[in-house]
């Protein structure tokens, strides 16, 4: 019998003991192990809760108990959740998490600690809710050389861009309806501005390179500025806009990484990828283009990734399993110096001015009044800003395509 | 260093050779292991390849050479395939092969062997090419009952009817052209007529099941009655047609599984699936729906999934890697039981005829005058096929919806 023990019994961490209990001999089977919840940390009671005698108030009840071999981390946070997992991995406890904050942060520092303990500190979880991504990166490419990740990796703004794309909408309109449906935060900002993307991308990437890629170097842009006018030029030249988050080695020593609102076209196959689904798109040097699609949140999907770790481990019980994430920083490219090309509407009224900021591009109009639209040829990003921002505020918005 | 021996120089044997080579230093790397190709096993000579000295006529000199740990087999065919993975794994050298056929046909029974030797029989290149679907299923969605597997699992079908879509073609020209492209064999029997498909979901829906199903039993039509004007149909009312390998638990007992061309809705995952790419869709009770996208076919695509399994062997010298597929055979529905709706093409002249064998449908025309289009309500396979049959040649194809 493997004993395990959940820190924190909010979503997912009564999702977690949910998955356990619904898929009981299934689960125990693919284990190899029965599981049993010995222990669920948390600081409140819950009186009436089938489980209510496995609380806990204490972490240190389940650090000492030598019988707890495998700890759900599902608290979030880098403050308790942090000395709690490297706690447990120093006890030689594995932890599996759903906790993108720690793992972006101290990912590589958690997986020595494991090492050097012969446990497991996985996180499938944390990235793309129950689509398993992080695994695929692990044991399924090995014969790959990865050039590029690019992924939807937020459910709220992808919910938001593709409500306003079907229903013509603004941005403000569909995320206080996305607030009050509870598919956004009351504070979406993590979510809007791209911070919770940037730490998942910061986690594929860094697997991709076997560095160590520091989120808060990762250049972020949110969607706040995407407007309803931006989609209608969008559908009028084959594109949509989705929030993308890349990574994409640019040479055996530079990587590019960001996160911003991207127009791709609508045959690419991340286009078709709507409301709150995610896709991890992945290019390797053999395989060409691949993709991993499904729910990248929710209760039961992310209980099912971090139950699916604790599979792993009880397959692993003594032994580690192979995580290629050293501490070395990994370079990142320069943003200003990449080359892209971009969309821009702008008042009519300065169409001129566009034409000759950016020559050789491409008018785009929809039979607006109001503004058109214009496609640059490939520049690179300083130089766009740079003439962009002179145009002033006539210029309505921009958005880099693919 | 682990040692391998590749049996056949052919496409997917030369490109397990190129992959290793090209990706060395990052695939000893994953494997914790050097990997050395000692030996390929060939009938012919390849005087001037770079390989030539390893190259051995007597598949006798691998199996008694002690220093070899992996065999990929990438032969294909059922019969010295077969006696080789058998006695190989016999010696407790772990086998890994790209052969459908094989897996299909003796999937379980090698694995016993394999796992009676401490050794491993591994097939990620059997169904999808290199799209990692395998190990998703035995590694990563160990929290959920799957309950349905949905695959486009046939590149040269696929092609086709992408082809077939976009230019208004029919069957036999684009099977033509695909044939003097490559894309599709000279005697295309096993692509055309779903046999391949067949096998590859006989494989994805014994280790959903864990269960064996025998794919000898398992429904299969081909896509060689279907004509570009069932496709201006299905445009209009918004499908696409595909080649779908199907499997879906009924209840605890029974499965259905099947393979057939199907109208799908062009919102749907699979609807975006062009060319030769492949997809795997992927049901479970807690996850919901999960798609796994790429080249399901080509030497390098396909020698990356074998090397993949390399890798993994590699990692688990001398330990079993868990796999659940008995011996038992699964139970498969009758497929004349299964409701479903079906659209139905006729001639213009039989449009009562087929309005009253097929009462409560909807009919749907495109403003031709030769044929009339028309969905039926929820039936019975057998029933409704009792009464298309009975319409006689005035009826000119019928397609299951999905």
């Amino acid at each position: 019998m493997i004993n395990i023990a959940v820190l924190g019994y909010g979503t997912v961490g009564s999702g977690v003991v949910e998955v356990i209990e619904t898929n009981k001999g299934m689960v125990d089977k693919k284990a190899t192990h029965k599981l049993n919840v010995k222990y669920i940390l948390d600081l409140r009671d819950f009186p009436g809760d089938p489980y209510e005698s496995k609380v806990v108030h204490d972490f240190n009840v389940i650090l000492n108990d030598d019988s707890v071999n495998i700890v759900c981390e599902t608290m979030g946070g880098v403050g308790a959740a942090y000395q709690f997992t490297k706690q447990a991995l120093e006890k030689g406890k594995s932890v599996c998490t759903s906790n993108k904050e720690l793992v972006a942060k101290h990912g590589p520092e958690l997986l020595e600690i494991a090492r050097e303990h012969d446990c497991n500190y996985l996180f499938e979880a944390s990235v793309g809710g129950g689509i398993p991504i992080i695994r695929p990166l692990n044991y399924s490419l090995t014969a790959e050389r990865i050039d590029a990740i690019t992924g939807i990796l937020n459910g709220t703004t992808n919910y938001i861009l593709s409500k306003m794309e079907r229903e013509g909408a603004d941005f403000a309109d569909v995320l206080k309806e996305a607030q009050e449906k509870g598919y956004a935060e009351r504070n979406p900002e993590a979510d809007v501005e791209g911070h919770d993307a940037c730490r998942k991308i910061a986690i594929l990437s860094s697997l991709m390179l076997g560095k160590n890629v520091n989120s808060e170097k990762i250049f972020t842009e949110g969607i706040t500025k995407i407007t309803a006018a931006d989609f209608v030029y969008a559908k009028e030249a084959g594109y949509t806009v989705k929030l993308l988050a890349r990574a994409k080695r640019l040479n055996d020593d530079e990587t590019l990484a960001m996160v911003a609102p991207f127009l791709i076209p609508k045959d690419h196959p991340l286009a078709m990828v709507n409301d709150v689904f995610n896709a991890v798109f992945v290019t390797g040097n053999m395989l060409g283009d691949s993709m991993y699609y499904g729910r990248g949140a929710g209760k039961l999907p992310t209980a099912s990734a971090v139950v699916s770790d604790v599979v792993d481990c009880a397959r692993h019980q003594g032994k580690v399993i192979t995580c290629f994430w050293d501490k070395e920083d990994a370079k990142l490219a320069d943003i200003g110096e990449i080359e892209k090309t971009y969309f821009v509407r702008a008042k009519i009224s300065v169409r001129q001015k566009v034409e000759e900021a950016f020559p050789g591009g491409k008018a785009l109009t929809v039979g607006r009044s109001e503004d058109f639209g214009y496609f640059t040829g490939a520049m690179k990003e300083k130089e766009f800003m740079a003439k962009y921002e002179a145009l002033g505020e006539d210029v309505l918005s921009r958005i880099r395509l693919i």
